[in-house]
This record gives C-alpha cells, structure tokens and sequence, in this order.
C-alpha cells in the first residue's frame, strides 16, 4: 500500500548498489539501519519503513547488480556472504533497471520522454504510491549557463526544437518531474538546480533536494568550523587534500569534475565563518585506495592576544558505506514531504548536503536542528 | 561606576596572568578581543566593558605579574613588548594581589575570614559594584566524600571546631561566597560542588559556575561526538594522548591531580553519545612544550552494514591563550547574573567546561545556544 | 634433502598461524613473499626455501589452526577463499601442534624434557636438517633476577631438586637448547636472554637471536631517529601512544605485561640518539581495532639558533601481516647460521628486533648493512 | 689565515640572513652550531671554524640585513635580541652586498663579468683564500634546453654577442667559475646543472654541488623509503600536501616555479624504490604560514598476503632554520674540496639534497655513510 519506489541515476554505481544491498539486509534483519539518519531512536518516525522500498533505476552500464555486490564485498563494503544470501532482492533489483541516456543517443526530448516513460512504468508495475529519483551517478564538469534556463517555456521550446542544451543530470531531473517524481541531487552535477526546472517542479507540486552528499571531510569541516565561530576565534588557514579511489575518483581525475566538487567543498567554511579563508582544496584520484578515501585537513587559527595555534584531521571513509544510508534517508524524507504536500527545493534537508539547494545553512548542528523540527512537522501532518 | 572585580585564586599563573595582560591589551586598544566569546558581533550585549574590569587575586608565590608576563612573552604567549608597554596596569593587579592560603598555616576557619577579607578590601578600596572570584590555580586530587559536605550548618560546625575538612579549592569557594561574590571554578577541583557550599550561595542569592574550562581537546570532542550521533555512526572506540608542559603540566605529573583532570575528560564522549565508549584519555607532563599542549584523539566508528572507519585529530594549542579570554566571558557573565538577582549554579554556562555543573548538556552546539539565549535573556533585564 | 622444521611457541597464534598460511600460500604460488626481508631481489642467497619449511609447535590451546585461519581471514588479515585452498597444508601443520606447557602442570625438569622430546619427535618423523624454534606467544611480565639464572650448573642443580624457576619463556628456550635446536625469540619476554641459557648455546654450539619482533611504531622510529642524529637536530621530547587490539592487546593491558613492551620500546630511540629523551610510551589495548594497531608518535627537536620544530606520525599497520614474514626469515636465517657453526647470540639479526640482543646498535638502515653482510657472510661459507 | 668567503645569491633572503645571523651568534657563543652537520661530535674535522666565515652577496632588494633579521626575529626564526647584539656583524655583511642581475639590465656577457669582479673584488678585500658562492635566491621555472648549453665554446660565443641564453641561476654559476669560486646551488634552479658549465668547472678545476636543499618532507621521506625497500613492503601510492608561507611560498604560487620543485620532491621515492610509485605531491602557498612549513604525507603499502596498511607523517617546521645551518655546512665541505683540489660535481655531498647532482643515491642513510667517508678521506689530506 504504502511502497516506495527509489529510482537510482547511476543504479549500478557502488553507492546505489550499496543502498540496495543495505536495504535489502535490513529488511531481513542481517543489518541495523547503522549510518540512517532517520532510525536514529529520537528521530521523528511517521516516514515509510526501510522494508517497504522497492529499487530501480536507469545506468549505462551492463554488469549485474550482484556482481557488482561481490566487487563491494572484495572491497570489503558489503560484509561476504550478503551478496549471496540477498541474491534475489539484488535480481529483482537488477530486472528494474533500464538503459541510462548516452549523449548523442536520440534528441534530449526524446530522451526525456523515454526516461519518465521508464520511471512510470516502474511505479505502474508495483503500485508504488510513489517514486523518488536519486541521482547517485558520476559528477558533471560544471555547466555552462544558457538564456533557456531561466524559464521553463523557453527551455522546452530549445528542446523540442531538437536542441540538447541540458547536462545530463539536468535531463533526468526533467524526466523525474515529468514523471510526478521527487528528486534528489545527491553528486555536485547541476541536476534540478535551473530556474527553469525549478518551475517545473512547483508547477507539478513536487518536492526535491540537493546538492553533494556530505559524507567525508566536509561533514567534520560542518561540525569543527562552527567551534571556532562560536569560540571567537579567527580562522586564518584552512588547507585539505583529498584522495579518492574508486569510481568517483577517476572521474574526479577529470579536472572539469573535479572543479565542481572542489567549488562545493571550499563552500561550507566560508558560509560558516562568514567570511572567504586562506587555502585550497585539492582533490586527487588514488586508483589504490579502491572504495575508501583519506583526506587530511589542516587550519591555522588565531586566539588571544593574536597567538596562533592550529588543528590537523585525517578522515578515513568508505564513501559508498557513508552515502548509501543517507540516500535511503532523502529518498523516505522526499517522498514523505511530497505525501504531505510540500514543494519546491527543500532547504531544511541541507544537513545532507555539501552545496544545500536553498539556504546558505552550512553548521552541521544547525541543520540538525532544522531537519528535526522539519521531520517533526511531517510526522505531525495527517497522511 | 560599574567596574567589576576579577580576583583571581592563583592570580601569579599564566591563565591569570595572560587574561590581566590581555584586558590591559584591549583597554589600550593594542589588540582586538580575540577568543572572547561575549565579544562577538552577533553575541547579545549589557556585560561590563573588559576595560572596566579591575584585577586583583590570592597567590602563593612572589613572582611580580610583570615578570610573568615576560616570561610568558618569552614563551610566545603574550606579543613582545607589551609587558614593557602595560607595565603600569600590571603593577596595579600587582598590588592587588594577598597571600593565598597554604594547608597547615592556620585553621581553615581563620583562613576564610581572612580570604573573605582580603576580598571585600579590595571591593571597597576600588569601590566595585561587585567582584567575581576565579580559580584558576592547580588542579588538586579528587576530594574524599564527608558527611559534613552535605550540608552548611555541619560544616560551619566542623569549621568552627578547628577542623580543617575543605580541600583548598571549597575553602576559596567558601570565602568567596561569605565576601558575597560570584564565583567560577575554571580547574577541575570540587570547588563549590560540594551540596553545602551550593545551600551557602542559594541563602546569600550568589551564582556560581564551572568546572574545567574547555580549552582543547575536549572542545574539540563535543564539537565532533555530536556528528557521530546524529548520522547514527556508532563510535567504537575514542582514545586520546594529550602532552602538556608548563605548570599545569607539571601539577598533573601528579597521578592523583591527573586523575581529577581524566575523569572530566572522558565525560563528555560518553555524555554526548549516551553510551560508554571503549578507549582511555592519556595525560603526560612533556616540560618541553612549555605553555603549550598538543593532543591527538583517535576515534573508531561503523557505519552501514559494519564498515569500519576511523578520524584521528591533532590540536596544538597555547592553554594561557585558550583560557585566558575565556576566564574573562565568564566573570563578566556571572557578574550580570548576580546583577539581575539570578543565583544558584549557572547550568547556562557548560559551554565554557568539560564538566558542567548542573547540567549534562556536553554537546558544544547545544551549549552555545544555551548560552546565546541566557546572555540575550540577561540583556533584556532591567538592570 | 635440506627441509627445515619451525617449531613455534604460540602454534595457534595469529603470528604462527599467518606465518604458516602465509608459507603455504608461497609454495603454492598464490601469493608473492611480500614482507619476507630475505626474499627481495638484491638479498644474498642460500636459505632454505620457503616452500620447504616444515611448520609444528606448542599451544596451550585447541582451536584448530583451519578455524584460526578463517578467524584470521573475517579480520582481513588472510585473503578471503584461502584457508580453504589450504586446507591440507593447516592440517598437516595442526597434527603437529603438541600442547604446551601450563605452570604448575608437573615441575619444570619434568616439562623441558617432554617439550625437548616433542620437538625431537617433529625433526625424527619428518627427517629435518634441522628445527628452529621460535616464540610467538603472549608476552610475559619482567622476570626478577634469580642468582642461578647465572650459572647453568647452578641452573640445573635447581631445575633437578624440582624448583620452578625459569619464566615460561625461557623454559621453552631450555627446552628447544636441549632438543638442538637454534631459537628465536620474537616475543619481549626473557627467553634465551639469561646467562646461564647462553652458556648452554655455547656448549651446545646453537644459535639463537631476539627480542621482540620490530614491526610497527619501533620500525619507524629506528628509520626516523637517525635523521634527527645525522642532522645534528637535537631531539628535546618524543611521545607515543599505541593502540592494539588482537591477542597480544589484551594481554598487553595487563600492567606488568605491558611493562615488557614499553621498556623494549623506549630503548630505540634513546640508543640511537646516544642520550634520554624526555616522553613516554603508552600503550593501550583497544577490543575494537582486532588484529589491527595503530600508533601515533609526536616529536619536538629543536634546529638552529633553537628554533622548536615538530613531527608527528601516525602507523596503521596489521601485526600478524607484519610478523609473519619476519618469523620466516628468522627461522630460515637462524638455519642457515647453524648449518654454518655460528653459535650464541646472533647480533647481526638486530634489524629484527626492538630490544637487540647482543648489540646496542637500533638504527634501522646501520642495522640493515650488518644484516646484509652477515647474509652475504653465510651466502658465500661451504655449506 | 683560513678565512673562507660566503657569497650569498639572495643575500637578503631569509636562509642567507639565517645563516649570517646564525654564524655570528655560533662565533660570540650565544648559540650551539645545533643544525650543522659538520659540527657533529662524530663528523671528521678539518673545516674552516664556523667563526673564520666571511660573508657578502647579490640582491635585488635594499632592505637592510638588520632589519631583515628583526623581521626573522618577530617570525621566530631568531631569537628576540640577537639582531641588535649582533648589528655589527649583520652591518658588515651587509656593507659586502652588491646589486644582482636583474634581466634586460645589459647583456648577461656584460652582467657575468660584473658579477664576477664583485665577487673577486670581496675575495682580494678579505684576503680570503678562497670563497664559495651559494645560491639561495628564489626557484626559477625550468629552463628549456638549447644546444648552446652542451657546449662551453657554444655556449661563450652566444654570450658573445649579445645573446641572453641562460637562465639566471646559471649566470651566477657561470660567474662564479670565471671569479674561480666553487657553487652550491642550494634551489631547484638550473644553475650549474648544464653541460657547458660542468665543463668550464673541469677547466678551472672548480668543485660544484646541488641542487634543492633536502630540509623538510623530502628529508623525511628520504629516511623512510628505504625501510619499506628493506622490508620488502611495497609502498603503493605516496601523496603529499605542502603548505608553505614565506618568500619562497609566494615564490611557488607560480605554478611554472613550483613545477620545478615537484619534480624535484617526486624523485626521492622513486629513485629509493627503484619503481615509479601512484600519488602526487602538491605545494600551496599559504601567507599565513609566514616562514613555517607543514607537510602531510600518506603512504599506502602491502605487506604478507597483500595485506593494505598505511603511515602518514606531519612536519613542521622553519624553513630557513634548516636550511642555514646546511648553507655553512656546504660552504665550509667545498671549500675544503677546493683546497684538496677536488673539482666538478661533488656527488658526495647528495646528502643535503633532494635532486642531487652526479648521483642517483636518495636514501638518506646511503647518502650520509657517503659524505662521512667524503669528510674522513678530506681530513686526512695535507692541505
């Protein structure tokens, strides 16, 4: 009845695959909801039970589902013997996966119509109340801003003048909508954040949410940067170097990606402190890291009197065991948003964001608060 | 008019001597408030000025402010020539400075009244609206629980037999509230935790705050131990190694003072999480860093379906420097707390300890907005 | 024809039962001898291969060493499928494990004799050039000065009339001495390291090396102190925190254990530097890290014109990973030094070792050098 | 007698100012020669004393040598007092320094000679019996090659007429021969790193060294590389982040400098591991940093079984106060060169070095054995 559908851009990718197998153990009682925001015991309830997803999605690659899991579980992502006792959850995932957009592949129109096409036919099959596109596939080079994408009607005509002016991120967001879908933009890729799908989603009353997961280094930069505001105490340098492997990190390796990642990451310290700081981010594809990623962060501040001292970090992560919880957790919250009426970009979900669409809320435990009060407030209305 | 005193236990110690150097500083306009959090733009107002605030304090040592503060110099905590250029103001605290009580130099009975005295001349002579006493000397061993602790009649009972029963931190503690002052422990020494001293300062309406200033390693952890909570990442392990010299360092040599100072450490992880978390805090006396300590803390976590991740951090700080300005918020804040008739602990305040008392609030973010709204509740006092 | 047999004290260890995986694993060519000092390239030749050594020992427990391998493998330690590939060759190890022997189980006269006969027994039924044993097990407690621990007569004469003198370790030294067998000790505990056992190598003409594998924090430390000596930087602090999980965690977190190993540790640096320095060495047992250790080390030194200067390191290393291949090329080395008549201590085997017997030379790349010529030393004798 | 002449490229730069402080506070006995490697109690004798140094150079800049050492004063670099205590052995240096080349300011035949003769003119005022030139002026861009530089005839007919063909560093090489100085290139610069000028160094039978002083993170990588190779653990990535303030940061925020230095940094590993390793190094300028530097290294590596373990370093440290005492050291070691009639490049000396000139040898300890057997076999010459 109360089924959930959670379309993945990127379905094959480690994170998508990882949110499948999590969800898939936790439904059979191997797994807690570890790392789900939203089963923490004092989070307010009222969203549809990890159980109750049902997952599909679009990508350009052909390597199944449960293969892909035996990979994360040589990676040592997905505990082994899972990929295998979940065999038929992963299958039947696996079934629900079509082929992603390729550029060049058709007109963009054409596309969009296909896309949505395979998003309602996945909710038609499973009586899915309803379905929320999760972009988990890899980051874009920034795009370059263009007149038709201020306005809907002028955006529509370009494309159905056979013109492909959207990124690709972009087009599933218009093919999510299309289809009376939430969305989440959970890479640094442009996706829904136009003006003119953002007129698009009101139009069609629908909710949705971005943009970055904030998994790793810019979740402790979230919580450590608000110390030294509240603390009075003048940061004068922050400096961070990343290494990725993985997936993410090769196209990461591309510096026009790696340029939208870095924008999104040097964002947070700045909207905190309130003010730009000394120092870079740098990101850098280390094939040997495989899954996991290590970034080391480095900051000089200045206290009393003008004495200088300093706080050093290392993170080590698994970024797909990092991203994949959260991703069921934006999918349950979208979804209950767009149950209970609300629209447009939801800001008080920038706790799980990077770059938030909506607010300039960077301090981790001030999204917090407003993701609680938020969550609070949808348990509260009638469903 | 409304000058405040400071008086400091273990006025001749580099956290008094930096504050009484750093006020003199802004007074003169020589450097910006930096580290005091009430002196923040957005921070609400109504406190005394830190150029009206008038220093004096007890000590056991002879060494002039103006000599410490040279040396301090030395050590990089105070700029290079300002001793020289504040000599004036220094002598004045200087002057203000009484001899402190040493265990054995008579009953504790005739201690206090001196103590309380050596208060209330210095009251007068500078005509202050109010004093607010400050520990901030060594750290003393935890002290043995006695039936007399618990309430005032049986302790002024003992006192008045000749029994010396009050560690030396409650006897300051109890002076200050018979002189009808304020009172912050900043050390993690019982100071007024004892129910006695608590039903002295409710009779005579005299607030109180403290206890162990958070000035590094463990700020850092209730900034951090939050993130872990509230992404339900379970933390597995936190272990930390802290290497301090200078004078605390030293005290804390003392495997009995240590353990006053461990303890305080390891409640907040356990505080903000709400579990017991493997893993020790270590304390070691390195003469060589000085006034300054360098920490690290490791932490283990998991994440979805088990994965196992780590954070480990290094903070290098200047304690004189972190503590100082800190010393200064709160004698400012209690004095407008006993100003408008507020009294009893002052929970408002853990954000500036590791172990609050009165509340077992150790999160840094929830503190800081405890605190915002005390100071704005202050400011809308009539005073 | 030239088999080799390693007896190891500890045969159901994780070092032992890595050690052994590890060398089936070469044999069959599944994994390369990564970590086996004496496989690289540039090494002089003339070991007994790793494909003909013969594994047995003592254990005082059950655990099949299948099942300690598989243990081994859920930790990451032993690549995932291999305990069954090898299976045969764990078993063949298992039936020569013997039991070991337990304090208070019959006096230690009565054990030597049988521990020498069990080895005796392994070298007769599998037709050995030669065993060497090799201590692996839990690190004992310091053990007090005993006047007959001088003497191997006066040792003896003890040993006959019943008296239990000898720490377990050097039981087994004892016994492997008796049995004609080179030894190794790998653990911090006494071992061979009493005159009267060195008196009985040289009578025996056997040779025997130690103590206490250098495989982590110490390693480090033995490559970075030389820098700070040949710099003429002088070191003014050098402090280190350890966290360890796994077996020998635990039994480190006994307190008189511990005190073994950190005085093995504190030795390196001081004996390179030519002088103490001020900082200490904690060690801490951790549940949660298993088979894993971490250690961070931070250092002071102070260059020219004194300016204070730092280093910090942090190891992340898997111990067993790290022993294992060292214990097979002790064993081998051990071997090969008898084959050649070299008796009493090898000093020249002190690139293994934390606390060297025979030599104060820590130094990693001096002990390197000495390693190197003695190898090519034996490479070139008749054999 | 024996006086020896320093002559600084950059003799206002922060190391050259370090070092003429530095050697006038060794020769009043203020400070211990801490930092200089000749002044080991191990290293063999028979160098200029520190005390019998002359010091002069070129600059660009006009900024009085006292003032710069009060500005090193306020950065920590040198201690407080030292500058007015030593003003007239920093007057006395200064009044040695002479304008340097700036490019287009004539012909580099025309400049060359000048240079020279300035040089000439400081060795004939002191009576000094020979004077060596150090370059510690800022990192050029690497230079592109030209066919003139194979050759000394080529090379001297392009300067000739007229032709600006070297790059600067090179300049003050090639001055330096024709004054008959020995050279250290102490920079990544090319200086005397051509074919043309090694040739004219043969030709005056002139000893030469370099090049980019080994002060800080390729100092540390350079003692630990060698113990991953020694224990056949293969290293699998090394990446870096160096932050670095000062003038030589600002210098490196040139992205054609710092390539120069890059490079220079990424060849140690390499060169030690005998194979090309994943990973990258970064340098940022970071202002803030003034004349401290931080670097962060993390290294992935395998062990027995492929088992995946890490180490990452932190160091930090003064820049010109590891650099200057290795001035003196260099100066003083070719000068006695010099004197044993040594010439060309002094490979020997590849100890101070990251990219070391006539040798392929990086690892530390190997380097260090070298220039001690260089030092011994100098002393024992008649000279």
């Amino acid at each position: 009845m109360r089924k959930l559908g959670v379309w993945f851009i990127g379905a094959r990718g480690s994170v998508a695959t990882t949110a499948t197998v999590g969800a898939a153990a936790v439904k059979s009682g191997t797994s807690p909801p570890q790392g789900c925001v939203t089963e923490s015991p004092d989070f307010p309830v009222g969203l549809v039970p990890i159980a109750d997803l049902v997952f599909g999605g679009h990508d350009i690659t052909e390597c199944p589902l449960r293969k892909r899991a035996e990979q994360l579980s040589r990676a040592g992502v997905v505990p082994a013997g899972l990929p295998g006792l979940l065999a038929q959850e992963l299958d039947a995932a696996d079934a629900e996966i079509r082929r992603g957009h390729v550029p060049g592949d058709g007109t963009q129109e054409a596309a969009a119509a296909r896309l949505a096409g395979d998003i309602a036919g996945f909710r038609d099959r499973h009586r899915l109340a309803r379905v929320v596109v999760v972009n988990v596939s890899s980051t874009e080079p920034p795009a370059a801003p263009r007149p038709e994408f201020q306005h809907l009607a002028a955006l529509e005509e370009r494309l159905a003048a056979g013109d492909d002016v959207l990124p690709t991120s972009s087009l599933y967001a218009y093919a999510a909508f299309r289809a009376g879908c939430g969305y989440v933009e959970f890479t640094p890729s442009t996706g829904p954040a136009l003006p003119a799908l953002a007129e698009l989603a009101e139009l069609r009353a629908l909710p949705y949410a971005g943009r970055d997961g904030k998994t790793g280094e810019t979740l402790v930069k979230s919580a450590l940067a608000p110390m030294f505001a509240q603390r009075s105490l003048r940061v004068r340098s922050w400096s961070g170097l990343n290494l990725l492997g993985g997936g993410d990190g090769a196209t990461l390796a591309d510096p026009a990606a790696r340029s939208s990642k870095t924008l999104s990451k040097e964002r947070a310290v700045a909207g905190i402190l309130g003010t730009p700081v000394e120092g870079e981010t740098h990101i850098d594809y280390v094939e040997d890291l495989g899954e996991w990623k290590t970034a080391w962060d480095h900051v000089t501040f200045e206290g009393f009197l003008g004495v200088r001292m300093s706080l050093q970090f290392t993170w080590q992560g698994c970024d797909s065991a990092l991203a994949a919880p959260l991703v069921l957790d934006l999918a349950r919250l979208v979804a209950r948003a767009h149950e209970c009426g609300r629209y447009g970009v939801l800001a008080d979900l920038a706790f799980f964001f990077k770059d938030p669409l909506g607010t300039d809320e960077h301090a981790l435990a001030a999204q917090y608060a407003r993701l609680h009060a938020f969550a609070a407030d949808l348990a509260g209305d009638a469903s």
